[in-house]
């Protein structure tokens, strides 16, 4: 099962491919879509379209997996964000590839199986899962990775899930 | 000078097409796009591009002007409208046509010229100004007309200043 997840912003916005089959991951790919500051936010809107859609038609991932939005404030920031996050999930619909969205606590949970989990203990999880050398950077592409493997293991329980009442019927 | 002014939605999106030429409104066309709330939120968003992007190609507005969206809570409408927005600019941004935020004073000034004017003060000018027998329905359909205005004012105004300039070269 391929699975393709992102950390949405405008400026930076992270990127993991991952495989996962037999309990195992590998990696695929990953890395980070920049838009440059100095242009209008429309361009920045399509050149994230078009970078994600290039990855999608690359991979051909099975699945879209994203963290949940949470604004706190009245923010121009987070509007943006979630405009970004917009054209991202159209790239995936337009591949007919599903979008799955996640929690920061199920991420955590997922990647540590600890709920009060810190940020660089979810990154070094990270790094161990998939047999990378260093933890990626910059930190949007590590926040990608980590809810690629979120996906991962909601999906492996489902999958448990169904099998276990399969032998129930 | 074609407009096409819409307000945001994943549900209603409203739209309204004016053109402004010597300081005269004419009404293109108006309505609004609106998607089931029964199938998943990629899909609404794809759709709305889809719908947004056949009324672009259509009328081939020289500009897209959408009202400044404000956040005061932590709200997931606001972050799927915000989506929804992104696709939006998106699809204007494809047939390169540049897009232009008001704030909600900026539209009732335009619009009335009183800046405590209430909604339905805001509709019955948008109504006369365009010419038209009723108030267009539903509210998305009539805030996306005044938005369309506020624009040609705010661009008349511009040109006008602009004129101004050229004289005292």
């Amino acid at each position: 099962m391929v699975i393709l997840g992102i950390d949405p912003g405008y400026a930076i916005v992270g990127y993991g491919v991952i495989d996962y089959r037999n309990n195992h991951f590998s990696t695929v790919d990953y890395g980070a879509v920049t838009t440059p500051a100095g242009i209008n936010f429309s361009r920045r809107l399509e050149l994230i379209y078009n970078d994600v859609l290039a990855i999608i038609e690359k991979y051909r991932p099975d699945s879209l997996s994203l963290e949940k939005l949470f604004f706190n404030t009245n923010s121009a920031t987070a509007i943006a964000v979630a405009e970004a996050r917009g054209v991202i999930r159209l790239a995936a619909q337009k591949c007919n590839v599903p979008a799955f969205e996640y929690t920061p606590l199920q991420v955590k949970l997922a990647v540590t199986g600890y709920g009060k989990a810190e940020k660089k203990q979810i990154m070094e999880m990270t790094r161990i899962l998939l047999g990378l050398d260093a933890i990626p950077k910059p930190d949007d592409t590590a926040d990608a990775l980590a809810v690629a493997i979120c996906h991962a293991h909601s999906s492996g329980s489902l999958i448990g899930k169904l099998n276990l009442e399969e032998k129930f019927k």
